[in-house]
């Protein structure tokens, strides 16, 4: 049951309708982690920079997430600038410094290399590949991707993804990646591209589980008080993969239960900035939003029809 | 039981990428009715002209409808006239003729003021408003509008709200009542404003159902071939009510299936241009997609949180 992700610790800068946060905890391996830690123990591979500040290491380790990993490098930590309007839904970027990240090169340390559970975030699909290298005998390997890298790296992301079990994209990533509009024909495509599972995210209209045989829908959480969206894909993909891990096995069940607790996950981050809700967020709060999603989806069985 | 329903049946010319039908049936009386004829036997309230097809009558007769508050005036027929794009989320209107619809003035029979289920489509709020003076004493009072009188006739819209019980949207125009961008609090503000129950429809993306007390999030059945979106609004409005008129009772358990039915009837009417899917469906496919509707959503309760 050992979940391993690689991906970005960053500091962010993000300004919403409600506000403006500069060089707050942000990045992708950050959000994962912190959201998957409620569930199952977790190993970072990722980098930082001389200025990171340790206070938020020892949060992560606080959780019982694993650093050995993470690695200080000479430089300036990953930063992201983004801005969000109104609708909440999709930022702008404003600035992006690489930093310490330009020269990323994931190496595990030889413990991580047992994991069985393996999230790649939204890295350059070559690094992704690497990893995969390194990890003996995976049970599961989830990858993350973005527009960039569909349309920069299209070659070398085509290569992972034969070597993925399961993709997390959104609805504009997915129909990017195959060229067909309709998300049924699109989660089709991918299927046929190497994973046998693919996680649509929908935003705030909530995501999409395709198997060969089966789908799934799972609604977002209605919440009349969105602050911050940023991490919430994240959130969601370390909910879903952190429930899997403890699961006994990877079946339809498994997964549904595994997007509907990524969705709670991710429910909590959008209510305050950067991390700052699942900082505070505990278990019994977590069992009550899972049994408000049973309730928010719930309905009966048909009666006769008459008519 | 008696389901009352006042719009417009209609004639319409739709381009989509998969081809184009010229006057075809049409209008919300006739989804409507069509689409709530296979559970209620349901009376309709509209005006045709000179050239309206007698076939097309024939066809909701044979279904059921009961017409006798269909008159038919000199002149010709309401005619719309719409484009879709690949994404067929929105229709581009390219003309609408109001016709014989112009000078419509909804006149009930005597025995349709019995009616104890009323959907009021998408006609003026003053119209929508005479309607309801003529119904003796209603269970519930349905009624749909769009962004021409939201923005158009505000005063009387509001007006009508106050009287009716559940509101049809879809969420742009619920943005654009409440001047609330985010959904939760523009459905709050629409319980406000009159109605006990809103219903959100969100295309392809489902629908939301809005009481004081509870919200249910309803799927769109995921279609890989959406040939026409044509009516699905008006579809779904009529499974949904068609459905709540033979439940013996309006509580949040009889309106969450009343949602999953019109979700259920919407998807067979993209399937195919115009009427045609609605037309050959039979009440075993209706079923059978029930449950799949069912299996769609389903997901097992939470096990133990371990980590």
């Amino acid at each position: 049951m050992s979940l391993l992700v690689v991906g970005s610790v960053a500091l962010d800068s993000v300004e919403t309708p409600f506000g403006l946060k500069e060089d707050v905890l942000g990045g992708s391996a950050t959000y994962f982690s912190t959201s998957a830690s409620f569930f199952a123990p977790t190993q970072v591979v990722a980098v930082v920079g001389e200025d990171f500040p340790q206070a938020h290491l020892d949060f992560l380790k606080a959780r019982g997430v694993d650093l050995e990993g993470v690695t200080r490098e000479k430089g300036r930590t990953f930063r992201w600038k983004g801005r969000y309007g109104f609708q909440l839904n999709e930022a702008e970027t404003l600035d992006t410094q690489l930093n310490v990240f330009q020269s990323f090169s994931p190496r595990l340390p030889e413990k991580y290399r047992d994991a069985q559970y393996v999230f790649l975030g939204n890295i350059h699909p070559e690094l992704q590949s690497q990893v995969v290298d390194q990890v003996k005998a995976p049970k599961l390997v989830a990858a993350d991707t973005m527009n960039f890298w569909i349309n920069g790296s299209r070659p070398a992301l085509l290569k992972t993804l034969k070597r993925v079990n399961l993709l997390f994209v959104n609805d504009g990533e997915a129909r990017q990646l195959t060229g067909e509009h309709n998300i049924v024909r699109a989660a089709r495509a991918i299927l046929d591209m190497g994973p046998q599972r693919v996680v649509i995210k929908r935003g705030e209209y909530g995501a999409l589980l395709f198997e060969k045989e089966h789908t799934f829908a799972c609604p977002a959480m209605p919440i009349a008080d969105v602050f911050d969206p940023t991490g919430a894909g994240d959130t969601f993909a370390g909910g879903f993969m952190g429930t899997l891990a403890i699961a006994s096995q990877v079946n339809t069940e498994t997964l549904r239960r595994a997007m509907v607790m990524g969705s709670v996950m991710a429910s909590f981050t959008v209510e305050k900035f950067s991390l700052e809700r699942l900082r505070e967020v505990t278990r019994s709060e977590i069992r009550a939003r899972f049994s408000d999603f049973k309730r928010l989806t719930h309905f009966e069985d048909l009666g006769p029809l008459e008519g």
